[in-house]
């Protein structure tokens, strides 16, 4: 099955367009679990069981993993099995190589993990995002336009009457010859996501930014109109409460974001 | 000591700006070490001993430590211990991400790997790369204008009259208070690294590209001028054979390159 179609019958089956990120940080798993073979990978065990009939798609950002070493290698495999197999899986990697590393990124996170989709850094160019392209039933997220602050350094700097991110969006759109390209837009910046989806009105579109980072879902939903979107929150859930509730309070907060997105929806 | 120094005084004592990419594929790895109990990390050791006099630093790309799941994790660490402590290492990361994201990369490869040093992306603006130069004695070396053929989809731009690579460079230079700031700029693009070192004549300039992708040496270091810079090779070094001679002819293969440049260099 592609990408896109998993995507769309994990929303359908879930009633969510909620992608929840497990950006696990070993220090911030509560003490009560520290005693588990793999406090990282119980915890995310646990939030998983707390929340995937609310969530269309769990991500993980790599960095969290590569920050526990060899148990973090361990823990992303195994967090892995734990996921049902109708949600999607997002490796949050923001990647970006020459073409024979590009390969080695892609293989590891589309064959070994078997992710359904990545995340990758536009900045070198089609043939450092084609290596993940090809695997045709993945889906690939071009970072466009970033929630951070930073992003106006580069992002927005003007372009032939345009901001660079729009080159961006312009150029993934032409290299979505197999229906398996999508986007990164955060939700800090609606007006700037209302010009992408214009521009990339089929696109998946991948939005981080809500919760701890500010985004507001009302204005996200608006802007995004009818395209496909996930929208990710990871610290404002996964985080909600540091105590032996953590993964009911986990589940709380899910719902709450998965049912402010279905008003927002209409 | 900080990055700076350490660079001089390797480059001093082994007389080479010689890098050596330990880019390991684990699927190329001789087979006569295929009984080790880590194969790449048993090539490393092999060709670091067969080279290190030859190279004032080790590249490692993190891909193939990836892509080769916990081992990988161990052999990154372990290839570690062997490089003579007075050589420059850095870690070929190209990660790029929001604060508290890149506080985790850099956290894992500045404090628990202890690189000398790490490429970044720049895409995502200043708070993306701030986590790794807070890091005072550390080196980041960013992206600005990369050997592949797609580093002109982006890079390669105008904004306001100058390609978007050099806003990268003047951006790079405007955030080297702590002098720690470095770029990467690849081996085939002569003229444009003739023009980076104009405007950032002091800040380390790592070059891969030689060998494989076909840069030229006396191009490079005649572009470059006097300023501080490392020429990168990986495959034309540690893949100069794939019998049992592999770390003889890599050692052959440094030391031709290594000439090279000391000649280029007059």
């Amino acid at each position: 099955m592609n990408f896109i179609t998993k995507l769309k019958r994990a929303q359908e089956k879930t009633g969510s367009l909620l992608c929840v990120g497990l950006d696990t940080d070993w220090r911030l798993v509560p003490e009560f679990l520290h005693e588990a073979e793999n406090p990282v990978l119980e915890f995310n065990r646990r939030i998983i069981d707390a929340t995937h009939d609310l969530a269309c798609a769990y991500k993980m950002n790599l960095a969290f993993y590569e920050n526990y070493g060899e148990a973090g290698v361990y823990a992303l495999h195994r967090t892995f099995s734990r996921i049902p197999s109708h949600l999607v899986t997002i490796a949050d990697a923001k990647r970006g190589d020459i073409g024979n590393t590009a390969d080695k990124y892609a293989e590891t996170y589309f064959d070994f993990f078997d992710f359904d989709a990545i995340t990758v850094s536009p900045y070198m160019g089609a043939d450092s995002v084609e290596p993940f392209l090809k695997y045709a039933d993945k889906g690939t997220f071009i970072l466009a336009l970033t929630s951070n602050k930073g992003s106006a350094d580069f992002q927005n700097l003007p372009v032939n009457g345009e901001p660079l991110y729009m080159h961006v969006v312009r150029n993934a759109v032409a290299w979505n010859t197999r229906g398996n390209c999508a986007l990164v837009v955060g939700a800090t910046k609606p007006d700037e996501l209302a010009r992408v989806r214009a521009a990339a009105p089929h696109l998946p579109i991948l939005v981080p930014g809500v919760g701890t980072q500010g985004g507001s879902i009302p204005d996200v939903m608006r802007a995004n109109g009818d395209g496909p979107v996930l929208i990710n929150v990871s610290r404002a859930v996964i985080y909600a409460s540091n105590g032996r509730d953590f993964a009911q309070r986990a589940r709380a907060a899910a719902m709450k974001i998965r049912d402010e997105i279905e008003v927002a929806r209409g």
